[in-house]
């Protein structure tokens, strides 16, 4: 059973003008303890980049990049068949982005999590996994990887005794084989089913699939999506119902360290 | 007299599968000790940046980014009007972005230097070279400016106690109030007249302007530009002809550290 | 005083997933008689260009290129210091590749709105004014051109005789020289008060100005912004003030040829 | 035997103020019958399509837009998993950008030839060349659509009677499928070589692969690469051996029209 877990949310969604998610940041920092910072390639810009890593500090969250593929129109949502070690410059790239701004208000850089279709590349890809650990054991070798435990990223980084956090998808369907089914429910879902959802991988490690069966669910972090709608509620449930049980909520490097000791 | 210089060059200047210069890199690396690297918004992508972060780990280059205004097509040179703020961060992220590259090859990051319209703005911009400084102060306070001799930037980082190097240009030609004119001349200039200049400008501190007339310049670093014809031999030749007269060749860091032992 | 006038408003102002403005696209139509489509430099993607030019077709719309400067990130707000010929290439660019989309909608392109900063400084420039009238006159003698009444830009097409049409800015504040005052109202705007506005201007053909004085305005069109607050209702209250009144709202296209015949 | 043939070569793919190729522009507009222009999304920017466009106006040569993905980093040459109406609109948007600049210079758009990735892409697959014919024969039915004989597109495009043109790749090798085998050889290829291979290729019909074996080509086209080394060479030895040898040299439509008299 885990006594503490890191709850993490993707921040800084937006691109110039334009905004995205309906929760005020403020709002989502005061709930999570990791924040994944789009760094300007699916969306995100300098100056947002500037001030979530502020918001992170103020709240004491964890700094993560979240590096994408560059498509800024299709929102990282679209594989480009690029090459592996295009894709690790592409990811190194934006990682030292998002560091700078976190040396400007004095908050390390914590944690890497790619995004969208390279997320699933990843964890598909055990090439592209592979580069992208031995990139980073001699480029940044303490930033925590973040990845689901069914993807091939997680036995990559493990080999390389890097640091890796897997993630449990709350807001998300799992089909039979523990990987995410994209099956998006047309209502909004209740923060309540969510938080016991989480409750109960906590407690016993098993979620229910779309199939109706348990299978094991191992992970670090708790994730919820910024435009899941009805976002805010979804986290502040999480956050409740795991602290009212005696979980507690702590960065994923606090969360690894704990495990480590 | 000076008997310590730094001879710098713009780096990395194509973009994706266009090249932009007629000498190889490997070339100019071996003849320059401070590298201006272009950070993906003028010129330059992860690929290059990487690819140039190597070459100066393994020639012992000073490694220094080339931050730009967000302006592939107009490769720099035209001014953007945006808020001082939204330029320094622009300039941090693609700082942090180098940094990132230049922690892979282990090579630190030397200094900064932004790329065409950007630099000449920060030149007559106060408000915007002291948010540069000040910000440089809080974040990166080791990172070395580049500027002109007359720009406001020299000013202003004096007054903030940030290490500044103020550059000459070997390949402009200077009016009368020490500032660059931009009239390139149709002819190839010639390499040993360009280290003559050089070697003048250090023995004696001063440089003919296009009216004929003699000034005085203050430098620590030359710079001459990648994408001048003949930029190799115009590089090799001020190494040989400084050298062969007493004047070393040092990255800027070591000019700056002997100038203030 | 006016028999008919053109009510037009900015579309597609979204880019990828990123929506802009609170009035749904359909309801906007419904209202107003000319639609300046974003056309991918500061908002609008070619799936939103074909979506629009697909609605305007179903409404009956004039449809209209609302070209900027090639800024993603400042919304086409910050001027870029380009020459005039690249700026009409940039308009061209833009103009056709909507055209196209009203080419497949089957509706032919009516008019050009140079957007943001891009509107402003054609205002103010008169070689940029008269650089694009001529480019227009030869590749697009038809395509009318919409400008402020106060802008340079109206009085170099009238001189060239090309279609030109003023616009009258209903929910942004005139200075006594007769340009927009950039002062925005934090309180919403009430649209029975711009109704009125809308109404006074086309009987009397005078504004207030922020300083109390009248001052005269001559128009063809309309305009209110689609991300104005509440621009739905002000767009409604608009319509149905000035048709009650007498005024016929129709497309600049036929509001040109009725001035005409 | 074929007595007519167009000769075809990409144009204008530089951006900014980066070139590409060896040879001049003019020197390949006296030399083809048919110019593929880039639009903006691999290469090309509104400027370098103007250019192009006066060019293909002076010499007479078929106008056609070579739209890509939207990759300018990847030159178009990496897929990106794009649904094909947002890959159709894509190419609308690029083939209308191309028709204003050719409005401006008085030529008609005479064809289009998706770029790289995108052009083997629907070669490929079938619902995208049939999403794409079917929007060009609502929007541009007389919009010659460029492919490789072996292509899905050439198919589809004449169950839809729209216009197509087949391809001869000159200066690229042949797999026993009839596809373009990508094995550039280290060595620059001999022009007059190629050149006999087109003149074979009219005359017989034939074209012999990497293994040998002779298999039959059919085509209305003959394609060369402006960056393949040597290619001005290439581009006038076709046309002297072919001209030569009583075969005549004309733009795309002409051919078509001439095959359908």
């Amino acid at each position: 059973m885990r006594k503490i877990v890191d709850l993490n949310c993707d921040m800084g969604e937006g691109f110039g003008h334009w905004s995205y998610g309906d929760a005020p940041d403020e709002d989502l920092m005061a709930v999570i303890s990791s924040a994944n910072v789009a760094t300007g390639f699916h969306a995100g810009d300098p100056n947002s980049m500037n001030r979530v890593a502020g918001l992170a500090k103020a709240h004491g969250v964890g700094l993560g990049a979240h590096p994408a593929y560059n498509d800024l129109q299709g929102f990282g949502r679209r594989k480009i068949d690029a090459a592996d070690d295009e894709l690790v410059n592409d990811i190194l790239y934006q990682v030292g982005a998002l560091r700078e701004f976190g040396r400007r208000h004095d908050v390390p850089l914590q944690h890497v999590k790619p995004h969208g279709a390279l997320y699933m590349e990843a964890a598909r890809n055990e090439d592209l996994s592979r580069h992208l650990v031995e990139t980073l054991q001699a480029t940044a070798p303490d930033l925590i990887l973040f990845c689901m435990g069914a993807a091939i990223t997680h036995e990559v980084a493990r080999r390389h005794s890097h640091p890796v956090v897997r993630e449990f998808y709350s807001d998300r369907e799992y089909g039979a084989d523990g990987m995410i089914v994209f099956t998006r429910k047309g209502a909004q879902m209740d923060p309540e089913q969510i938080a016991q959802k989480c409750l109960r991988a906590c407690r016993e490690g098993v979620v229910e699939t779309v199939d109706g069966k348990d299978i094991k669910v191992e992970f670090e972090s708790i994730c919820f999506h910024s435009d899941t709608p009805g976002a805010l509620e979804i986290g502040r449930a999480i956050r409740k119902t795991l602290t009212e049980n005696g979980i507690a909520i702590a960065p994923a490097a606090d969360v690894l360290a704990q495990s480590n000791s």
